[in-house]
């Protein structure tokens, strides 16, 4: 473990690469990056960076190498499992100020990005390109690419399109020792030795700092259409995604939502939809360029879902209301923030046992009393799982919440799933991995971690359990 | 780096898991196993086992491990590049028994299976459950799916679907320890710990031996269309594929061949074409369910040939014919191998850098007064090289080829690219690596190759170049 001391030494070697007005130690600014969208964490940096080039990411690294010093890198600070936050102190890496798009280039449908670039953004400038990024997470307004490279971000069209890892081509990244390398490129093949991208892809910031990213891309599709249609029972809503998917259908998305993530962002935002009292409702979009197979498509959904109990199948044709639609979906989080003290879990499972994963989930609150509230990427078979306190006494609360999210995870691997589809492990979920990975696996992983990062000193304290 | 002496112990350590038939000595099953499709290689193994589970592999490498002994994994043996060849002698694990299809899971769209099973069944028995796996080699027909991973198998359909990585959900492999580990499952997203599938994927063998693989299917499109589109000239059909790709049309496959090749077809195969004396021709593949929409397309993509001086655009609709056409791009490599002494190199670019890739191999070929014959993947910047030897002395060739190829692959850095899209590195490349590798990158692969071979045991003398 590296020490999170900061000497006037350090202080002043990092000054000497980068401005002070880059080189933070007030408190203000440490208090800004020491909390992301997670629950209830705040871990304060001793100093905060932020480069604007390779080279200068790299000479911090060599510093806080050679003085043996914590560096955590940090996209936007909007993860949910305190990836980004410096549990053992020291230096916040942020890649805030490397926020350029470098290229968009047409003949080859590539992009090639730094990391501080806003989602939104991204995907607004390739549009104007005529071409699509589509992997959209719920924070994508306010998300960073880099961040979504670090987590291997999902959201709502991994069903058909695939999550971060599908379109991540080569990555530039810098070692803990400084050493820059870089891994693929404008290639759709590459076999040139390991994988050194897709290990990085989903690493959480703790191998390496990615500098820049090259993406693949694809044509944007032309048009677009949305389906609300509501369940009177959750079962209902969630057999419907299996048969949906079985009949070989694509949706761009399937969404599952019940009721009340629908009411929190009523009561807390004011955002509504049609049949709000309905148990369960499935957003399910479908995109493309020939409106008449999109209509095929729709109209095949529409009987699935009436043959099993829908209440209604409702079209969402112009993109005002689909906006609204997906604006409603991506303020849950926010709405059930502002509802109750709760914890969030991020089960995915194989697509076909989502109907089973909702009664088990719906069981297991029964049984500890805890309010649940569930919400997700039903066609990539990932679930977000709310645990609320709401009346719970504080004592109760802290007293179950351990054993309650044990046995939800027991349940997904039951199920063939794991712990987290999109959010990472970060730090909040280190101490249930011995559920999902054995010794071995996880043993493996820190000989992998040992040869990114033989001193340690990147992103202490994630992903594995402590004494591992 | 280990021994290739094997002891009496060991044999009948061997012997004790698997039965006399799967543990063979003589001359010709060593013999059997001492070659693969590339050129002119011919290592002997000491003993060829032939497990049939994972225990079993992994009660092999225990064994291997503890008495030090290489061990190298074998598929179908139709790679290119020496992959699977037992250049330090030792045990050949040959996963040929392993054989079987687990599951075709129609309700996921996933499919598990061995990795001793033949892409080409696979892909049939996958079709029969009206599904698709896109992943199709030339050697289909006889090589493996466990092969297509360790070398990150792609073929001409890479352009539209992707290689093999991206069909890859999840892996079990056994680490040259003997410890069984698993990654992935039945999973579209999957952010638990660092993604030990996908450096698995394309590591050639090195790292750890597979021995169940978890794939994403698709639904199998209704309908294909194929067009055969002759040019007068290379830089004429480089550049059609360049403005079809820039189109936004999404062929499933664009295959580039010049009349070298089917010529070498034809006179050692009989297998003829029209227009063989055009200087190249381009093979269209169109899929989809739609036939307006792959009408649509088949006309712009003739359209923009024809306007690119294509001498002519016609269409194979039925399945035989185009089942024919296949056939005759998949034999070129036999052909070659028939006609001349050669060395075929496996070059990758950005895709709108090959009609340069084309002219600069004439180029450095004319200089050099080698012949070249150059087909493969335009759809993917995937082009391979075949450098003739033909009427060269034994004297010339064997001085010129090594820098030949070192300018070739020159070039192919200047253009953005790589040595090898598809046929690894394997034996054959590694003394090439330093041209696209740095120190830090090598290094930083070598560390990883020790965080799951700490002896070094597992298919040693690949991918690195000596000494490193």
């Amino acid at each position: 473990m590296a020490t999170a001391a900061i000497s006037d030494t350090l202080l002043s070697q990092l000054r000497s690469i980068l401005p002070d007005e880059f080189t933070l130690t007030d408190d203000e600014s440490l208090d800004h990056y020491s909390h992301d969208e997670t629950e209830d964490l705040k871990f304060l940096p001793s100093v905060v960076v932020k480069p604007r080039t390779t080279g200068e990411v790299s000479a911090i690294l060599k510093i806080a190498s050679s003085e043996n010093v914590p560096v955590t890198p940090r996209g936007a600070g909007t993860g949910l499992s305190g990836g980004c936050l410096p549990v053992h102190g020291g230096i916040v890496l942020s890649l805030e100020r490397m926020n350029s798009i470098l290229e968009i280039d047409k003949a080859n449908l590539i992009c090639v990005t730094e990391p501080g670039v806003i989602t939104q953004v991204l995907q607004e400038a390739v549009e104007q390109a005529g071409l699509f990024y589509p992997v959209d997470p719920a924070s994508r307004a306010s998300c960073m690419i880099g961040g979504n490279v670090a987590e291997n971000s999902g959201g709502p069209r991994a069903a058909k399109y695939g999550v971060t890892k599908d379109f991540v081509l080569g990555l530039t990244a810098v070692l803990p020792s400084g050493e820059i390398i870089k891994s693929g490129g404008k290639l759709f093949k590459d076999v040139t030795g390991y994988n050194l991208a897709q290990i990085l892809v989903g690493s959480e910031g703790t191998l390496a700092v990615v500098t820049e990213i090259i993406l693949k891309l694809l044509p944007l599709p032309k048009l677009r259409l949305m389906l609300m249609v509501p369940f009177p029972t959750l079962e209902d809503a969630a057999r419907t995604v299996s048969l949906i998917l079985r009949d070989g259908l694509a949706p761009s998305a399937i969404e599952f939502t019940e009721r009340d993530a629908f009411l929190a962002a009523k009561e807390q935002l004011g955002k509504t939809v049609a049949y709000e009292q309905a148990a369960a409702q499935l957003m399910i979009e479908l995109d493309g360029n020939e409106q008449e197979l999109i209509d095929t498509h729709a109209e095949r959904i529409g009987e699935i879902a009436l043959e099993n109990n829908a209440l209604d199948v409702l079209l969402a044709e112009d993109k005002k209301r689909q906006d609204d639609l997906w604006a409603i979906r991506r303020s849950f989080g926010e709405a059930i923030k502002l509802r109750s003290v709760y914890k969030e879990e991020d089960t995915v499972v194989p697509r076909d046992k989502i109907p089973e994963l909702m009664t088990r989930v719906k069981e297991l609150c029964a049984k500890w009393n805890i309010t649940s509230i569930c919400y997700g990427h039903a066609g990539d078979g990932n679930i977000h799982v709310n645990l609320l306190k709401e009346n719970l006494s504080d004592e109760v609360w802290e007293r179950d919440l351990d054993t309650v999210i044990r046995e939800l995870f027991t349940i997904v691997v039951e199920l063939g799933g794991t712990l987290t589809g999109e959010h990472g492990v970060g730090y909040i979920q280190r101490e249930y991995m011995p559920i999902v990975k054995t010794n071995a696996e996880l043993a493996l992983m820190k000989r992998i971690k040992d040869a990114f990062d033989p001193q340690g000193i990147l992103n202490p304290g994630k992903i594995f359990p402590q004494g591992k």
